[in-house]
């Protein structure tokens, strides 16, 4: 073997620093792999290497422990809004979230994905409240035990299991909330470059965090039925993706529900593959009967389930959980001390309360009723509009719909806005921005008249451009 | 240039089988570079790279995005107890949590880090949840803004200008706790392989924290007045880290506080080293005079400040900030919603309470006459055992003290365990062990004499062994 001519090493070192200058290449950014460059420039990988080692011994770039080389200096903080494809600001996966949370009082939110306040059980959070303001107990003062409330746990244990989901409290781990439930999972699943699978269209929440984590987001398309399992078979071996996220009972934004078959199906699927499965069970309150659980299937083996009761009693009651092997529990209740320290044994408390007095199941069997006139309401006043639905959901509080005449989801959404209408435009939910013309419905919040009037002033607006 | 023989391919490809199946390389796990496995086997890397290429076409690695190659299928979930130098159980940095918060109500832990409850405002925080639980206010039933309670928000932006930290309340973010702050800090800042100096002792959730981000923690020995600054020079030369965590006022566990001379020192250190700061200010209200804070001195530059009310309030209300530049916390803001979708609105309207009607202001008034008391009693109750403290503190809560007689930490801690003592023993806080004879105590737990007379019978324990 002959070294590398010297030339040839110049002019890649020359390479590299033209980019480097350009700013093409920033401070703390990988540089391409050794094979990469030589394709790309048409030399040897032993010109590369010594280049490389060149421009390292100059000081220009870092070869970091085994991963290859990077730019000297710092990597720039974190940008999630850079991560992953550049998106119109109004279809970014955060901007739903903002509108949503910062939207004045006065403001109609069709878009958001929770109940209207006077849709929740506020006297009997006031009485659970006053209980403890009264109670001789420590949860006001000292922090929750590692595991958190061992009766909530009980509780929960107990739900899960007549929802057919087999779990011993020792299989509970609570949280402060369902999306950190999601996040301790990710974090201790994921390693960065690792490929996750989301539905598409799915919860855009779940790419945000995803993007957090710096891994591979690819969707699977969802059906009435459930993930696509012929698409999700060519995606397993093209991919080897780590962890799929989807939603059990009524699945956001579709409001669909799995099936049986598509369940049994999926989780051969993931058997064969070594896929893991995070089965997010938030809108399962809102079912009148039980849809098949992937975790109920399982026996959490390879599904987790995770929860919480944001959606369905109170936001500001921040209480999640993860469902999962009692091995694993022991390790991530390490890493949620290490990260969070622990969670408010003071929500905790107030679910407890609610859930053993039977308060929290009484508000469920008014609010399904409610949900299911809403929902007639809503579908109803939507085909006044020629707005489509993909289907017609049997529960919960998403609609997804389709705009008639090809109208653009995001220009009508922006029409809103100026209106004081959040709306939420389809390709929020879609990692292939193939939802163009979809919005989804939250059927709670479109009581008002004053709802479909703004709609139909910005679709108007929108088709004018 | 002749391609590499095939013998020595061959060979390379073998020796890589060979740690496969022995289970030296598992899973998801990078394989050495090639540069260093080419100088192990004292072969080319352009044989290696052959090698490499052969196995990856054989399904048995593969090439990840230009990051070097890794072993096929996945890498086995993250457990913290794996990350960084194994250790001793009882002196892994979060066995001491789990031993606080677990431990049972008749217990006594002068090593815990926080106050007993009949030391914290319960009367007033009682008084605040009656109050919220009147009020006709959506704190009970909605989601948060995203920066967080904007009144809390201007409260918190006063009292850190009186401390000499000029703050708006566009710089403030909310948190659901101190360590929910630091870690979405982290998350902003750092890559996996990053390297982080902590101070040693230091904090041990620092080091259990950063394990979770996969950087390389790097211990900066702490003296009377502040991290070493020579010592940190050098550090800062050979590791370029990209951050440095501490704790502002009481320093954890010796109970230091800063001197404006290393204040100063530090800074300007930082500043050439391009060297962010994160500065942890949960001691700062149990000062009587404020101390040095390298935020006051940066004026949020490149230093940003945590906190939290955990420890002077309540552990139970769960709310802590971020302050930082107004362009950051934008982004910051993002990564909240992305990870935990914004914070209880109800712990920060009950410290809203406690902050605007003087009651917080009292409690601390009243709270640094008792530390104090306490301070004098248990240095004394120290020494009768031969207990030298490293300094004495001005404040707070914690005395940083040496067994005599070269007695173990560790082993003491462990005897005093069966005896329902919790300890905290010196080397959870030394990142390079080097703290085997200290334990640190925090002055409130300390008031009753079967503390000490448990201490003493574990020393004597722990001698005989």
């Amino acid at each position: 073997m002959g070294r590398p001519k010297s030339t040839r090493v110049d002019s890649v070192m020359h390479h590299v620093r033209e980019r480097l200058a350009a700013r093409a290449l920033v401070p703390g950014e990988r540089l391409p792999s050794i094979r990469q460059l030589a394709e790309q420039l048409a030399v040897s990988k032993t010109t590369v290497v010594e280049a490389y080692d060149r421009l390292a011994a100059d000081g220009v770039i870092a070869a970091r422990r085994g991963s290859g080389f990077y730019v000297a200096g710092h990597a720039p903080p974190l940008s999630l809004a850079d991560v992953g494809p550049a998106l119109d600001r109004s279809i970014d996966p955060l901007w739903i979230s903002r509108q949503s949370l910062e939207a004045a009082d006065t403001s109609l939110k069709p878009g958001c994905g929770w109940l209207p306040p006077s849709w929740l059980p506020e006297e009997e959070l006031r009485r659970a409240l006053r209980q403890i303001a009264r109670a001789p107990q420590s949860s006001l003062l000292e922090y929750g035990r590692p595991y958190g409330h061992s009766g909530l746990r009980e509780q929960l244990a107990r739900r899960l299991a007549d929802y057919g989901v087999p779990v011993g409290p020792q299989q509970l781990v609570l949280t402060d909330n369902g999306t950190q439930a999601i996040d301790l999972v990710c974090r201790f699943l994921l390693e960065p470059g690792d490929c996750v699978l989301v539905d598409d269209p799915g919860y855009f929440n779940f790419q945000a965090l995803l993007r957090a984590h710096r891994v591979q987001v690819v969707g699977v398309p969802y059906t009435p039925t459930g993930p696509d399992v012929a698409a999700m078979a060519t995606l397993l071996d093209q991919h080897r993706p780590r962890l799929y996220i989807t939603n059990s009972a009524f699945h956001n934004p579709t409001g669909a529900v799995l099936s049986p078959l598509v369940a049994h199906r999926l989780l051969k699927l993931a058997e064969a593959h070594d896929l893991l499965i995070v089965e997010d069970d938030i809108f399962g309150d809102f079912e009148h009967e039980s849809a098949p659980r992937l975790s109920a299937f399982d026996g959490l083996e390879r599904v987790i389930q995770v929860g919480s009761f944001s959606k369905t009693l109170s936001a500001s009651v921040r209480c999640g959980y993860i469902a999962t092997k009692p091995e694993w529990c022991e390790r991530l209740v390490d890493l949620k001390l290490a990260t969070s320290f622990g969670n408010s044994p003071f929500s905790a408390e107030m679910l407890y309360e609610l859930l053993r007095k039977g308060s929290y199941r009484r508000h469920l069997d008014s609010l399904r009723g409610r949900l299911a006139d809403a929902m007639g309401e809503t579908l109803l006043r939507l085909r006044t509009l020629d707005i489509q639905p993909w289907l017609e959901p049997r529960g919960g509080v998403f609609v997804w719909a389709c705009l008639p005449g090809g109208l653009d989801a995001a220009e009508v959404s922006r029409a809103a806005l100026a209106d004081n209408l959040v709306l939420a435009p389809g390709n929020v939910f879609s990692l292939s921005q193939s939802a163009t013309g979809y919005l989804r419905f939250n059927v709670a919040q479109c009581l008002s008249p004053r709802v479909f009037e703004g709609l139909e002033r910005a679709m108007r607006k929108a088709c004018v451009r």
